[in-house]
């Protein structure tokens, strides 16, 4: 795995560039990101490129055999370009033009966008798709970051209507997917339609979900026009776009189509911050973040393109969660073999150095702005020296899938029907659970390849197409299904035959009511055991023959098996999946760790990664580490706080 | 009492219908609303109407001897209306016009639009007007739901400002009776009046008012003007139009004055979960809603028309609220005899099947989507048949009137004074109060005839005009007055000779300062018992020679006592409330019931109705009820969860 | 002392005004604010002045003795205005004009809005400059009340680029000094500069900071072509504007430069409804008010021109806070000796009678609207006689100055870093912690002469100049400095040598790194003592070869002295701050008091004030009182509630 840095070489007197490569060099860092917010500089008049600082900048890295990523300046369209083209503003649901005075103002539908998009990207690839020390692009920067994948513009609206046509073919099938009869909104024409916004009460669900799945291929495109230039003018490159965490605006699986190399930005503490994590978890991860939460994304993102990198990772303090504390001493290298454990790529730390100036000056780098060392750099240095010795190891393939689909995310914010039924809330519930149990997870798209696992979990799969369900009932996995599991037809209806609509095929039940319950409102479960578990925010009445695993206190069924196929009606907590993943894996012989709350496992090619995400030591036999201090390659059978240990399995 | 249901006959297959109509004969239900979103299929092109379907669903209905309600499908004009006349859309505070894609999208006072209103509506009823199977017409649905009552549109400001010349006939009087001196307000012609949106900080509150009033006098003559075609063209027929709960944007009262049935839409659980009950409660009545909130309303709208029945009632699951519970078993046919005992004319389930598609898709019906009976349909037919047995009862008169108007409730929506004094709060406050002594409650206009009860509670009683104090002096009744009772003038301005105003005429006393108080700082006061309760948000220092019956701990009267009229300084809790009350009914010789919490009482000709809102058993005789179970005509001694019992009064 | 109020005779019928005049003189006041909401009356239609009910107004306060303070009518131009010349109106941040219908919709940057204000200026001071009668006059009113400082319109965008062209010169500067370069904002000329809304994410702090500072500009420049105006008509009286609580979106000091009397309107009860206190304080001072909220302002005033006063004193509960109490018995007498305590020249009570109509009609006055004295007219009587008796005391120079400027809170506001990190709210405890030890303290801007004081305490010095700089270092005062001091230039970037920056030359120190907490993440410190203190919200990681007076857990240092400058790298709670005052006051042997809590002290000449903020008695002795009761020359060693006692130091 390398290490390497973003660095912005316009932000700093041209005299300092040298020492800063050479500095790079010496911690052992062999990547650099740089130019995705540089366009102002490269033309600052429109048509008037000034390349001559960028040659110099390439030219002073790959002199200390730096390997550069250059990123696409589309991310920050320059005020002339603006002012010249203001159809290029995304607009917000008010109707309102996203103004200029940040970043990331364009709308994806305008073509006048795109052609410019085209043309710099044209211009850049031109300029260095064949220059030795560029080894990888960057398209724009993180899609769809402050809410910018939704855009209202007539721009947006026409392009809707055209992807409707194309869908659909007539106003009549489009009125029949969508139920318009209800409500009399049927359209006689597909130039009757509007972008779902500034409606009186809620908007036809299929119409919402339309527009998000459209917005989402306006991405793609975006991407891909970038790509296939990017393709043309500079071959062997290998293509990248940094997606970020906790977000699902678009479907990252298909832009990773396009993509070499799927990358993240990784701010731990950061989002630890802002996610709704209780406030007892959010003070005792302060300032190591939590154990699972980009564990979760690396995983989602390793199964967006062949290959997954962090192009960001956070090294201290940041500047734009409500609270951004310092990492404690060893937190970054722990998050840096975090990404190891789970296969990446590369890890690049954002950024080399604080920027005293702008909207970021409070965001840690390497570097301080007084060009000393931050604490993070003595770390980045301790784990290039250390890597250097680990040598290559593969990520296998893991036992487990998680199967998330942003379509299925996107049914499930368009209409919750429970207030706090968050897609990506129950996904990582149930990658927690499997992970405290020592297991490794495939985070993957529903689409991909699922022969070979033992255990595929599925805690979103609202809407499975046909093609979906015939792959599911050939599994030789197990599969684990949670309540709302084909609860939808493709177009948002629901299924003929009721819930769980096709996947009746695999499981011979069908969901007759379900109801929502408020947080205050926990549901107690009884388990084969006697034991009492919990349950939370959903549950639901079936009609089957078979009889139920588990029982809430009324003696409707909790958990129900079929074969292979095992299908939950509620959601839940942590003490009532644990026992359900305890009995599979039991009955699958999928090894499994009672791991302490605080320290995790992963694999890689033979090696075992073992992190200590607590303030506390703990034992790394207790991840099943062996006890002799000999058999590791890195730590040893004591983990201190932010403590690493690497053995070989034998 | 009748039972029905709302049915979507263009939302199935004509090929179901028949079964549909079959299967509704057979549960026992004789009432069936339909047609009021169906716009788009009966004009799906502007001026080609499409009568053949709905003649034969009409048909198929009157096959069954199923009576019909017609809806006039003003709520839903189809997109082809909105693209040819923008200027129906409502405008928003912002000026923003409120788009085409849900429902409810019409200014009330678009011109436009009451053609249109006029013209849909006489086409229904010129076609359907003399049909023997239309009994009833609802007209439109839900005024003001998604709060669709007030608009900001140029016609509304047109409008707006005729009204006020109507009402103040010139601008000084307008400007004296708002106060326009103060701040420099002051008009030089009615053209100069804006609509109250828009300024720095609170507007004028008597422009507020008027605006508020104006807004609901639209309202009024929109539904007038269907009810006139609707009288003219289909005579006969009984008028309704379906309210809703927790709504007060219009006055219910006037639009009542030309309605025959005043319909409700009757959603227990879905308004318990959005209403600002405490979480305890919303818990513990989670699946079976609250026992006074439903019927607060049944006493309502009872008070607004010759008759009142509930249009739309809850079956199961909704889909609206931020959680949906499915309704315990049996808790639909309480609901049912919730309503009986307040002397609903008719019940109505909505609706039949549950739709799978569009907004509504997961709000239950009495079908399930696959057409099986969902749990209610049992419910609905086991009512059917227990209330053919029952016979015909009217609802008398009851000892006690609560009096609420919809122009006192505006008057506190628009200065609170004090951020939780909620004029709809404090009525179901004093509501709960009287029903948890086993009494029955009319909720009437100060309009109302007030003769013949025994006590008048008046919890928002801001502003009687000359006329209701004459009338309220020559009261019989008791009259027990909360604070702020005949603090404004109609203009919105405080009395001369300081509250209660008018209300002095009864009353020796003066309110010579107020004071709103946090939630966290309640009153104690002593009762003349000594006993210590609660008052809270609200405190009054009043001039008087009387003594005060009961004082806070400053020593500050708190119950004032003038012959037959009683006034609250401060707004009582439960335990101070429910003391005032005992003594009053005592002294009254009014008969009151000290009933379990979760258990209500109400009274129906000479059938005496025992619900049990509680997971847990009852004892009907906790009711009063008998003892000897030969005497009910319907369950028993023992009321089991939700139990409904009925005996006859000897 | 004079006591005051403020008087609408527009509002009551002429033939009242010479009876309240009367009354006023009666109760001993002695000054009379007037006409500044009246430009309807005085010029009801465009150039037609109407002068002759003020001219009576005006001749029969004097005809009681009573000095007018006149007030131009400019925060409320009249309808005919706003629709003759609607560029007049503010617009809010996403370009909304704010419309007529309250006050102050005006745009501070408006060319026609600025001649309109002279030009009605110009017209009073013509007709009233020389009146005997007139001695003061007022300014607009408030402001920026209402968040109407900042203004998004065409004329504030121009009048913003001719600011930045002043101050940046050209357009690299700008760019420079912003770091444009970032995010490719850079501009090619001024007009490309927006104002700073409606971009994606946050703006560069820089933009935003200087749009606070210009629109900071506009109001300063605004009040200074009135009072221009009036020093020119008018000589002699001394000129004065009404300033708020709470409130700092324009800079005080500069405004106070043009002005003889800073005035402010003090709302005790209401600003302590509307504060961020916990709950239990606010239960705690229901009706009394906080005892350092009003202390605080009224310094702060005090350090804004050469007199300070207050304009408007709260007389009884208001109408404009969520919850709005009635004071208890005593409490306006205690408020007006606390204003005392503090050097006001004046206390006006607004309003003289409550107005029954209009937006403010619960807001209490002198006179309840019947005319009636209300409680607080006999505390106004007992306060004027008592101060007739006392004679007159000057204010003297404290030992202790707080220096608190706007634009550090302004530099707060933009990037607050951690979210609950107010400039305002710090600057509060520490006052708080200094008036609790029984000390005056005189809260200065940091262009104020320092001279003289032994501890100046500066909670929020983000940027000083080099100026300020060489002044700090020049004092013989103990200087005490919380974190984020000198952390950021006056262009809004990090120095160069890391913060303290330039204070770097008092203190050797480096902050090498901060973060921000929760607030549910306290940080414990350790003392010399070995007690264990609270810290919140913030902590700094220091290079320096400084040993910590104090350290957290992790052994950072909390508290560093160099000499006579003391630095804090945390935000102390009560408990820390008050262990470092004690030692600091102790060194530098100022006396101090351990007050109760309740209990506050103050000086004025040899006077020394105590009042007791609770509901329970005090001894004054506590607060350094004699036991003597002789020695009073008001009150005597115990206090009752809401207690006042005032005795010569000798």
């Amino acid at each position: 795995m390398r290490l390497g840095v973003c660095y912005y070489p316009e932000h700093w007197p041209q005299s300092e560039w040298r020492n800063d490569a050479r500095r790079m060099a010496d911690i052992g860092l062999s990547l650099v990101r740089i130019g995705e917010f540089s366009w102002s500089r490269i033309e600052p008049n429109p048509g008037q490129f000034e390349w001559d600082w960028m040659d110099e900048a390439i030219e002073t890295l790959a002199s200390e055999n730096l390997s550069v990523i250059l990123g696409t300046p589309t991310a920050t369209p320059p005020k002339w370009l603006i002012d010249q083209s203001p159809d290029i503003l995304a607009v917000d649901r008010h109707g309102r033009a996203r103004a200029f005075g940040s970043r990331r103002h364009y709308c994806f539908s305008s073509s006048t966008y795109r052609s410019e998009s085209q043309r710099i990207t044209r211009a850049m690839a031109e300029r260095y798709g064949q220059h030795d020390a560029i080894t990888h692009w960057q398209t724009d920067n993180e899609y769809g970051c402050h809410n910018t994948v939704l855009s209202y513009s007539d721009q947006a609206l026409q392009r809707f209507r055209e992807w409707l046509r194309d869908r659909y073919g007539t106003i009549q099938v489009l009125n029949d997917a969508w139920g318009n009869v209800f409500w009399s909104m049927e359209y006689r024409d597909f130039s009757e339609v509007d972008l779902p916004t500034g409606a009186v009460t809620e908007l036809n669900p299929s119409h919402s979900l339309d527009f998000r799945r459209f917005s989402s291929d306006m991405v793609v495109e975006f991407n891909r026009e970038q790509v296939n230039i990017l393709r043309d003018l500079s071959p062997g490159r290998a293509v990248t776009h940094n997606f970020m965490g906790y977000f699902t605006d678009f479907d990252h699986h298909t832009v990773g189509t396009d993509l070499d190399i799927a990358t993240w930005d990784a701010y731990p503490l950061g989002f630890l911050d802002m996610s709704p994590r209780p406030r007892d978890e959010k003070r005792q991860w302060l300032r190591t973040g939590h154990p699972d939460l980009m564990a979760f994304h690396h995983d989602l993102y390793h199964g967006c393109a062949p290959k997954w990198g962090i192009m960001e990772q956070q090294p201290g303090p940041v500047n734009w969660a409500p609270h951004n504390p310092a990492p404690n001493p060893g937190i970054v290298r722990l998050w840096t073999y975090e990404a190891f454990g789970h296969g990446a790529t590369f890890v690049n730390y954002f950024r080399w150095r604080q920027a005293p100036f702008a909207q970021e000056q409070m965001h840690a780098g390497l570097l301080r702005p007084d060009s000393e060392d931050a604490p993070a750099a003595g770390e980045a240095r301790a784990c290039a020296e250390e890597l250097s010795r680990l040598g290559g190891h593969e990520r296998g393939r893991a036992d487990v899938a998680l199967i998330f689909d942003y379509d299925d995310k996107w049914f499930l914010d368009v209409q919750p029907q429970g207030r706090e039924y968050n897609g990506l809330i129950v996904a990582m519930e149930a990658y927690s659970g499997l992970r405290t149990l020592g297991l490794d997870v495939d985070v993957v798209s529903s689409r991909a390849d699922l022969s070979g696992y033992k255990l595929v979990v599925a805690p979103t799969l609202m809407s499975p197409d046909a093609a979906l369900v015939t792959r599911l009932s050939q599994l030789d996995a197990t599969l684990l299904l949670w309540p709302r599991a084909g609860s939808k037809t493709t177009s948002y209806q629901i299924p003929k035959t009721l819930p769980p609509g096709p996947l009746q095929e695999l499981l011979p039940l069908k969901v007759a009511r379900v109801e929502s319950l408020p947080p205050a409102c926990p549901v107690e479960i009884t388990m084969p055991s006697g034991s009492k578990v919990s349950a939370k925010l959903w549950f639901e009445e079936v009609e089957t023959d078979l009889e139920p695993l588990a029982a809430d206190e009324r003696g409707y069924g909790a958990w129900y098996q079929a074969g292979n196929v095992h299908y939950l009606t509620t959601w839940p907590e942590d003490d009532f999946l644990r026992e359900i993943l305890l009995t599979l894996t039991s009955t699958l012989e999928i090894e499994t760790i009672d791991l302490p709350k605080d320290v995790r496992l992963s694999r890689r090619g033979d090696l075992r990664i073992t992190l200590n995400f607590s303030e506390q030591e703990a034992s790394t036999e207790a991840a099943g580490g062996p006890s002799d201090p000999e058999r590791y390659v890195l730590g040893g059978p004591t983990l201190g706080p932010a403590g690493v240990a690497i053995w070989k399995a034998t």
